[in-house]
């Protein structure tokens, strides 16, 4: 699922306390309805929706009752920063994460295939407290990348569209480029792309060789 | 902002589409009218909710023209899950985070503060890098919660009630605890929590003695 779906699906609140509910256990229509103070007609059709969304799923029970249950692990980021605005959407389920090629983050949680109840609550505990640990570090992250984006703009002079500027510069760092590949990286028009190239030119940021633009070596 | 309202914000398309473009470049209501193809009356409602909110602001030109621009760093996070439904916001900049304090994760990362714009590139680099990273590592995290609270309900034969199960247990580990106590904890009514720990207790789970509701030494 795409993260504008979820984020339309998450937009309303009733369908937030619909999950709220099943998350802490399996309901009946009737059940929904009561908790929420909505119409069962309401319910069935936000039911439908997150249905039709994989979100949740109905079984049906001994006296052919239908009952809802949430389906599978969903999780949704959202940053919005004067840099950026990026959602991103995910199933868990399907991480291929290996932490050992991570560059700059290491985990050190005891997670072992194990079946003994202490372990299994001690392993709850620790992987709450990593949960919160990495949210903790995401907001780090993040302030510190618009840190960074501050002093880039600072440093180069760019007004508002300071985080083109970044981009421009964090594309051709390590490779210089033209025109044409440059807008076609970063997804800005290829004028546009041409006069911020030029303007950095004239501060002596940026220079053109026969292998492209790139950064000038004093910069 | 609390996260409900940020989703309720989110949940709207056409101001979706409104932040992406402020994160490219700050923006006048006739651009963003026309970009968007709505009418000014609506970008304009849609802005002043934006705005309310605290996620954007509003600066005059030169020609006393009125254009927007984001105002703050803010984060979301949403999980779904069978055992559970959280969303998170938060304000990066207010982030007291201190990474030598983390128990189960360590970071690695070139961030000094740097004026030149070699390293600050680098730097945003690495940032963006360790993002990426932070965010396969919640999902793995995610992931592995979803793992041991199915192994929990296995373990203690728990049906569909079993976050609250385990909620139940992860509570009593280390210090065992009244009904009363429980039921404050964990935010479930004495009657469904004494009525779990009976059934647990018949299965020689949890046991009661003079300091309240412990795991049995064999559990």
């Amino acid at each position: 699922m795409d993260s504008a779906a979820l984020l339309d699906l998450l937009g309303n609140e009733n369908r937030r306390r619909i999950l709220q509910l099943l998350a802490r256990k399996p309901c009946y229509v009737t059940e929904i309805s009561e908790y929420l103070g909505v119409s069962p007609k309401a319910v069935i059709e936000h039911l439908r929706k997150l249905e039709e969304a994989g979100l949740i799923e109905s079984r049906v029970d001994d006296q052919r009752r239908k009952y809802f249950h949430i389906a599978r692990n969903v999780r949704l980021e959202v940053n919005v920063s004067p840099y950026g605005f990026a959602s991103k959407s995910a199933y868990p389920e399907n991480s291929s994460f290996d932490v050992t090629t991570c560059r700059h983050l290491s985990l050190d949680v005891s997670w072992e295939g194990t079946d003994e109840l202490d372990d299994l609550l001690r392993a709850l505990e620790d992987l709450e407290q990593l949960e919160n640990e990495l949210s903790l570090a995401q907001r780090w992250v993040q302030g510190r990348l618009c840190d960074v984006l501050d002093q880039i703009s600072e440093t180069v002079g760019a007004g508002p569209e300071s985080r083109i500027y970044a981009d421009l510069l964090a594309s051709i760092r390590s490779d210089p480029k033209s025109v044409g590949k440059l807008s076609a990286d970063i997804d800005v028009p290829r004028e546009i792309v041409a006069e911020l190239l030029e303007a950095m030119a004239d501060e002596g940021i940026v220079q053109r060789t026969e292998r492209g633009w790139e950064l000038t070596t004093n910069a």
